[in-house]
């Protein structure tokens, strides 16, 4: 399978569509016929789009004749979460009903992904408005973990069909969100690539909101160097800023922050060792490692157990757009909604006050070092199975989003890349914190790390055939 | 009175500061001497700062002498209300207990004031905790309105001792703060020039918060024009802009909107009627004015009847910061409070999301003209005789607030000016409201609306002889 173009570096589709060697229609054929394949056992895409991304992906190949080049995501598969409005697809949300009309206009992000002409081949699935991270959804079900043949393990989520599409070969970048978690809880889970944008760096609107406060925009790819490569066509024309990717630095001249506590706690075996290896390898390749708390982190770990601010935030926004909406959510995402029920308007007030007091420390803090390196996810992805005892749900959402909320309650970027497997055989990542606004220098030093331990494809080899 | 060097012009005396025909020390003996003569009456200080404030204008005019120079406010006698942290000084924010150590150390407004070494003359007196517009206190007592002579009228509030102390001669300038109307409307009730900056412009750190999303600090003047001087002294340090102050616009180049409705309604006698009365005459000069109603000001004023978001912020800073004080509450700012208990946070969230909507509406509308044109307060200052029944005082705040709150509600910025006396012979203010940011701009043109108008000096004439 990954000999299908899909799964070249999107610098390399990018001149190979230039120099003729490549075409966009070869592209969506590939992702086509991957989909064929195994689009029904991965169930990545809540809504298939092969038909028009085909036709999108000739006529970017009639432009690109002429020496026409709408910009760098020109011609490449792309797979768009279902709760961003894109033209001429429906929105759900993750929920059972498609939204108003008015959630079918494309905001900032995605227009300026589609102005370069990309393949849309369709929107993934999605937890029920993105409020869970492990990918389950009562109304679709959950994509399947494409690394284990054998049981229906959880995606990650909440952008629970965006890494799936990649490992599966129908996207070669997957546009997910992130509000405690949801980029790279999906991307380490999966194996592949995932950043976390700085909270107000990209625009959320006419993303459906989950919590106005925490939101961002998020890249999914095969590769660091992909998502550098997506983050610098995308990132100019969203964030007003000016700050093009930095050169790659070496290793050598790096400082990295490594906790010694919390993100360790309690991993799933192989977890932390695969994590302490990479980190070791970094060291011997010439980083310099240095200890690290981050501050807050009990503090902030307690407000996100108290349920931050993201439930009343939901709440505000289903009962003014959507209030018929709210008798049919999902059991698990209707259970974090409901409690916030009795949170007093003073006791919002406060967290976000408290987060705001988190994000000036963490910044502070962060100045010292490059970037900060913890596992991604401190359990293995959880079979659908597991999570069907009472109780068990909230235990495991719980878990798999404590290592990743704290970047979001802490108002830093983030990104994860694929370090080795577990003693499941499930992909681990490696998540790269950096303070806020430092998106670019982010991916740039995660360039480096993956330059030195292999990308994803390297490390984790093929999935297994279905 | 009138003829203390504290009523000359903010720009006149900096010059003869500098020139050496007037000193430091003369315009503190003169402010220490107008105290004397109706500090007890007028009651506009909660802590009288004479002896340090003579201290001080010594030195100033010993730098002076030797040509130094701190900045535009050298010298200058000010007063400051009691919510702002100022070295030395106790606050109280209007409660009944003086607030911890940790505020009375000066934030960035009170910073960038300080050092330009200014003579400090005290902390006037404030609703509690701000969260009134009529001045009165339950444990202070109210300052006095100075335009009535025989009975005890409302100075307008919160920052119920600035105009006072503007009026009373023992300041030239007053810094106060303005959530929903507490620079305007004591501006405009006791006859001088307020104005309230845009939220977010000057930090409120180091202000005792009432509402954490609409708190701005700003500006009590005699004229216009000191106002536009103080705020060149202030804004660079403070707001990161580099706008300095324009050239006064002519009102033949200026198109001010004029709302047919809401602010005109259920107004006291004269005050419309003066209003209009200015606007005619801005007319006759040259002025352009058309009708300009704003968008959503029917469901701001609805937000504001429902509470706003005042009540959980300040509920939210009680609880974590103050728990001890609840108890002590002023009744009439207590009953406020606690209409807060029962919103849950998801309606709090809701009502941020209705400001934000509104204010992106309002500044697109503001486009169209120069500035907009209002009565600043539809009611006359009321006895506080006549708020203690029943029911009074709730009525004839939200009164009061009703014209100022919508610039709050809406993001703009503000000003207001004396034009004339009502039918009770108290002072009436003209509002100008421009949209987000352009507080240079606004004060550029409430100077050449002064430059035909009159100041308030020469409006008003003299309040009566206590």
């Amino acid at each position: 399978m990954q000999d299908s173009p899909i799964f070249l570096p999107l610098r390399e589709q990018r001149e190979r569509l230039r120099a003729g060697t490549l075409t966009a229609t070869a592209l969506a054929e590939a992702a086509v016929a991957a989909y064929q394949q195994r689009g029904k056992h991965d169930h990545a895409y809540l809504t298939w789009n092969g038909e028009q991304a085909l036709a999108m992906a000739k006529a970017a190949d009639a432009v690109l004749a002429q020496g026409g080049d709408a910009g760098a995501l020109m011609g490449l598969a792309v797979s768009i979460k279902d709760i961003y409005a894109v033209t001429g697809l429906p929105t759900y949300a993750g929920s059972s009903q498609r939204l108003p009309k008015r959630w079918e206009r494309p905001g900032p992000v995605v227009g300026t992904l589609l102005k370069q002409l990309p393949s849309v081949m369709g929107k993934t699935h999605s937890v029920e408005f993105a409020f869970g991270g492990l990918g389950t959804n009562a109304h679709w079900g959950a994509p399947r973990n494409p690394w284990d043949a054998h049981q229906h393990r959880t995606p990650g989520g909440s952008s629970s069909g965006a890494g799936v599409s990649l490992v599966g070969g129908t996207a070669s970048l997957a546009l997910g969100t992130d509000t405690a978690g949801s980029v790279r809880i999906p991307a380490s889970m999966t194996g592949v690539a995932g950043l976390k944008t700085t909270a107000g760096r990209w625009s959320t609107e006419q993303i459906v909101p989950l919590s106005s406060t925490l939101d961002t925009p998020g890249l999914l790819a095969r590769r660091v160097d992909d998502l550098a490569f997506a983050f610098d066509a995308l990132d100019g024309g969203l964030s007003g800023q000016d700050d093009r990717m930095p050169a790659t630095p070496t290793l050598a001249g790096l400082t990295f922050g490594v906790p010694e506590t919390f993100f360790w706690d309690d991993c799933s075996p192989g977890i932390a060792e695969t994590v302490r290896g990479a980190i070791k390898q970094l060291e011997a390749a010439g980083a310099r490692i240095v200890t690290l708390e981050l501050p807050g982190i009990d503090e902030a770990y307690e407000l996100f157990k108290l349920g931050g601010v993201a439930a009343p935030e939901l709440a505000a926004f289903l009962n003014t757009e959507l209030p018929e909406m709210i008798d049919s959510l999902d059991p698990n995402v209707a259970a974090r909604v409901k409690a916030a029920d009795d949170m007093p308007a003073w006791e919002y007030v406060r967290r976000r006050t408290v987060l705001d007091s988190l994000a000036a420390s963490a910044a502070a803090r962060m100045a010292d070092v490059d970037a900060v390196l913890t596992p991604t996810v401190a359990i293995t992805p959880p079979t659908i199975e597991s999570l069907q005892p009472e109780g068990a749900y909230p235990k495991a959402n719980m878990h798999a989003l404590r290592n990743t909320v704290i970047a979001n309650f802490l108002g830093l970027c983030a990104l994860t890349l694929p370090v080795g497997k577990d003693a499941a055989g499930m992909p681990v990542g490696l998540q790269v914190l950096a303070g806020p606004w430092q998106d670019a220098s982010l991916l740039a030093i995660g360039q480096a790390i993956e330059n030195e331990l292999g990308s994803g494809l390297e490390i984790l080899g093929q999935p297994p055939a279905i």
